[in-house]
């Protein structure tokens, strides 16, 4: 069997090449969205690699929060009707996204851009936890959500924060709930999660503070 | 629940907005591999928006076969090594790198662009076929395959080309073997797959050809 397909062109060949880079793209999948870019007008395909290369080359971050953001300050940290006394840390960008769509969280962001992995040799040093400390230090900031991944490498970082901000004695610093998610049969609830779901019961009352806010 | 997520950055969107045009691939997909494209290095993303926009504004067709080239004659066309008496009639392009990937075949091809199918507007003066019936006239092609998808449309393809091609008396017309495919088990293979393979079936010694030339 060949795997390597002969392409009848070096021009298809270096785009499939560039779309097989991306994540979860095999040389099939590359070859398909490369043939339907072919279909298409020239002046689409153009506005689609122009959009790409603009992208990264203007892309801004937010000073203040790390967020991807079109000006040095993003639009929510510029959003005076958001409470800035509540930050909520989480690993990346998508992360932000998430939240703001739950529309259950009026404060703001910290994007720290990953999570401390030895194995992958990111230290505390790689992610912007200093100017998370710097952030705290200024004194506005009331409360820290830590809102990371349950693994291994979350609850490390989590720890190496819950270190680095508890100098500060007026800060809260809480973590979001981890527990059977809604929907979810407890027949299919892993041990873990159902194990931490019962040590961190909460009141009966309180659990519908949530819902309530929806209606 | 919002189904239009609230981007940070227009530049963000914009490139997400490009990559969910792409074929199977919706907006969360896109964001993915925007925020991939991201982290990458400028110039391995300027790479990729140049192989992009190249393909488009530079891609040949072979003026012969209509398969991508970079020149206006394919390596498979220009090679003096292949058959030129047999031409092997295709949709797509990707059917050419499909059936060059069995090494079966030493003739050449001729890509339709399509099938004709009314339901979605494309009739025979959309596709490449005068240009077929034309190689045909020209007198060196002795032996036209069908190679066209066992659908409807595919169906009709094959007859209209039939009736186009029947005038040339010394040319064969041929179509490629349909049958229970290599592996697969009769019990889960549809009925008319397994009609037809009974109809069409061939001289026990016959059936070894493929194999033995694979050897």
């Amino acid at each position: 069997m060949a795997f390597q397909q002969q392409y009848p062109s070096v021009l298809l060949e270096s785009a499939v090449d560039e779309f097989s880079k991306l994540p979860g793209i095999g040389r099939k999948t590359a070859l398909r969205l490369v043939l339907h870019l072919l279909r298409r007008s020239e002046e689409d395909v153009l506005r689609f690699s122009d959009s790409v290369a603009r992208l990264r080359r203007e892309v801004c971050y937010c000073k203040l929060c790390h967020n991807i953001s079109d000006s040095d300050t993003c639009e929510i940290c510029s959003n005076p009707s958001r409470d800035a006394s509540t930050v909520c840390v989480v690993e990346t960008v998508r992360d932000v996204l998430s939240i703001e769509n739950t529309q259950q969280f009026r404060g703001l962001y910290h994007v720290l851009g990953g999570v401390i992995s030895p194995m992958d040799g990111i230290g505390p040093q790689d992610l912007e936890i200093q100017s998370l400390v710097d952030r705290v230090a200024a004194g506005s900031v009331h409360e820290v959500i830590l809102a990371l991944s349950p693994t291994m490498e979350g609850d490390t970082t989590n720890f190496f924060l819950f270190k680095k901000l508890s100098p500060f004695p007026s800060l809260r610093i809480s973590t979001i709930a981890r527990g059977v998610a809604v929907g979810d049969e407890l027949e299919y609830t892993d041990e873990i999660t159902l194990g931490r779901s019962i040590l961190n019961r909460v009141d009966f009352a309180e659990s519908f503070h949530f819902s309530s806010d929806n209606k």
